[in-house]
């Protein structure tokens, strides 16, 4: 039976290639525009899952997909960290020799700015995507181009790979959400997502964090947003390394309760692995 | 005297706009490809001040320029909230009813998604970034085309406001952080941006933040980010409502001491107001 999971972007992008590694070839990508029609595929029963990046280790938390989270009556199932690889991409029977032009979003030009300086009388061109940039080569037939872009691009518009790993900084790594509208509860490895509020006065987020310490809780992530139209108001987006079914987690999630006014499990899961 | 500012991006971006609100006429852009070239700008003296973005209200935190902070020997002395603000900008002479095509990045597309949807017949493309969809329809000369752009790329290229303030959420502001090489004390409303690592042991974060608990200290922001290359080791990064020439900050950090094995003052500066 196919699994039918929704990402944003185009086919190819780093996020659908996220969905075929955590759910293997059973999985039918369907592409969305914007990251709240995501969400708004799982809400609607359109799709059975939604896979978004929610951080990546040069950039930082996607805060917009954190809000959408606390916002939908949705639940995180699970995890997947991906290695960023970018290859550059060609037609097949074009050279590397033969390149002319290289087209990207302008973030993995950059990254790969080492490597792109070493081919001789090559112009480089920004691009909005990645995956966008691979489409434009086989829709327009381009035999002087090359795009920079991920393995999945390659596959999905039948491209050859002519260079693999071209980055020059090889710790890029995107974290994704498995969004579901039925929790789970992780067999091993629990890790748990929640949010919550706390009254803006000082030592109130010291309290609250005690109340995981006492359990011996790890915090796995931490991190403060201010609310929109509450200017002295924040939720806390925090990753623990336990989940509500186990005794102490339920423990300190009664002693947050004692200082946060608001709290929010977002999801548990297992911890993820790294995909290379 | 003019003062020199390094910003990322092309003339007309947001950084520009933000670099000339904060240092009014005087002010002296330079573009930089890349964030890392920003500081490098400033650490090299080849411009007085830099402004990056640190943070905006629907995307989160730029976590790479908390990263440079971290690394490079500069130091915040200013902030900045600017609301971004699209506009509908086309050559002079073109009216709203003859475009028929509208360029800029996806993010401003999406975000002004609903107005968009207003013009009939009109064909949306997707482009690398705002200012540069500016200055290619000032470079061709297109008059059958628009873009979606800062007030400032209007200035920069010579283009006419069709329509201003065309997103559809106007809670989109972007925090930038003014650098130099030179610290400086702040005489009013102080703010402190500052780094430190814990070991990563249950309760050692609520440890720290209790030393600011004690002095009173109001947290503002506090964020952990992954050390790459150590999986159990994380840096903090917190801004709190005081500086340390102040003796309860001072004494904060003493506390502080105590439980983190870093500390790194990234800047003491005046809180800085919204600009609309």
């Amino acid at each position: 039976m196919s699994i039918s999971v929704s990402f944003q972007g185009e086919h190819g992008a780093f996020s659908e290639q996220a969905a075929l590694s955590y759910f293997g070839p059973r999985a039918v990508t369907v592409p969305c525009a914007q990251f709240r029609d995501v969400f708004d595929a799982v809400r609607k029963r359109r799709v059975r899952f939604g896979i978004v990046p929610v951080e990546n280790s040069l950039f930082g938390s996607i805060a917009q997909n954190y809000d959408l989270l606390l916002e939908y009556p949705l639940t995180i199932v699970g995890e997947l960290k991906l290695r960023i690889r970018h290859c550059l991409l060609a037609l097949p029977g074009v050279p590397l020799k033969k390149v002319r032009h290289v087209f990207s979003h302008p973030q993995a030009l950059g990254q790969s700015d080492r490597f792109l300086r070493t081919l001789p009388g090559v112009q480089v061109h920004q691009f909005y995507d990645t995956a966008g940039a691979a489409k434009m080569l086989a829709d327009e037939g381009r035999t002087d181009a090359a795009a920079v872009a991920s393995l999945q691009a390659a596959a999905h518009y039948g491209l050859r790979v002519l260079r693999k790993g071209i980055e020059t900084d090889r710790r890029n790594y995107t974290r994704f959400a498995v969004l579901s509208a039925e929790p789970r509860v992780p067999r091993r490895r629990p890790k748990t997502t929640l949010a919550f509020k706390t009254a803006h006065t000082p030592g109130s987020l010291a309290a609250c964090l005690a109340a995981f310490a006492e359990q011996e809780i790890d915090l796995l992530k931490i991190e403060s947003r201010p609310i929109v139209g509450s200017p002295w108001e924040y939720v806390f987006y925090v990753d623990i390394d336990s989940a509500p079914h186990r005794p102490r987690c339920a423990a300190a999630l009664r002693g947050l309760r004692r200082h946060a006014s608001f709290i929010k499990v977002l999801g548990s899961y297992e911890a993820g692995n790294v995909v290379h």
